[in-house]
């Protein structure tokens, strides 16, 4: 039996809608394409689910994995402290564990989106479609 | 002769390094993959250049316009109100312009990041580097 994994995006939150919408739009993007991991979104402030809350709905998808990705275009305070602090990641191995039926979780932590070609790509695309 | 089309790539901007790197990384691709466009990059707040030096920077070049796209990942009041308002928009058209070398120049506005695939890729991608 292959090991089951789960994605947490992880959003900023926002007190407008838009920063919700895309983060959980993008979950259900990455569920669809990929239906064998566990897909969820949860948000630092403002927003719900919250990260604490995201994390437990993981509870009887039996994942003995789970990476938070955070949303965020660029790292910062937020990536390098405040979430690191929700997830209880040990600074050391920027890696957490969390208990869900009686076994540990693992938690891991994954980079921000940054410069990549998949953002220049999208940048452009946004370009052309007002030209 | 064919039109000649700038892209002004327009961060949030910061005290610390990451965001002002990764749009100006982002920048430098898109010029890279698309060398018939002028790209620049310019920051809203805090970081340099701003959007107006940015602006002006196109001065020389022969752009007949100027598509500014937000580098966020989604909308917001910086969308809505502050970059249009630095960029001088006519808030009907969402369009404006500016004078170079005598010509008048058009200046267009792009939507921000925004669920795309492209984004679900790279959170899926980045999820892959740490498992």
């Amino acid at each position: 039996m292959s090991e089951k994994i789960g994605i947490l995006a992880i959003g900023h939150g926002s007190r407008l809608p838009y920063n919700n919408q895309v983060v959980t739009e993008i979950a259900g993007m990455i569920a669809k394409k990929h239906p064998e991991y566990v897909v969820k979104a949860g948000f630092m402030e403002m927003s719900t689910p919250s990260v604490e809350e995201a994390l437990l709905s993981f509870e009887g998808t039996h994942v003995s994995t789970i990476v938070a990705v955070p949303v965020f275009l660029a790292s910062g305070v937020h990536i390098t402290k405040d979430i690191p602090a929700i997830l209880k990641l040990d600074p050391e191995k920027n890696q957490g564990s969390i208990e869900m039926n009686g076994q540990q979780v693992k938690i891991l932590y994954g980079k921000p989106l940054g410069s990549d070609e998949l953002i220049a790509d999208l940048i452009f695309k946004r370009a052309l479609e007002v030209l």
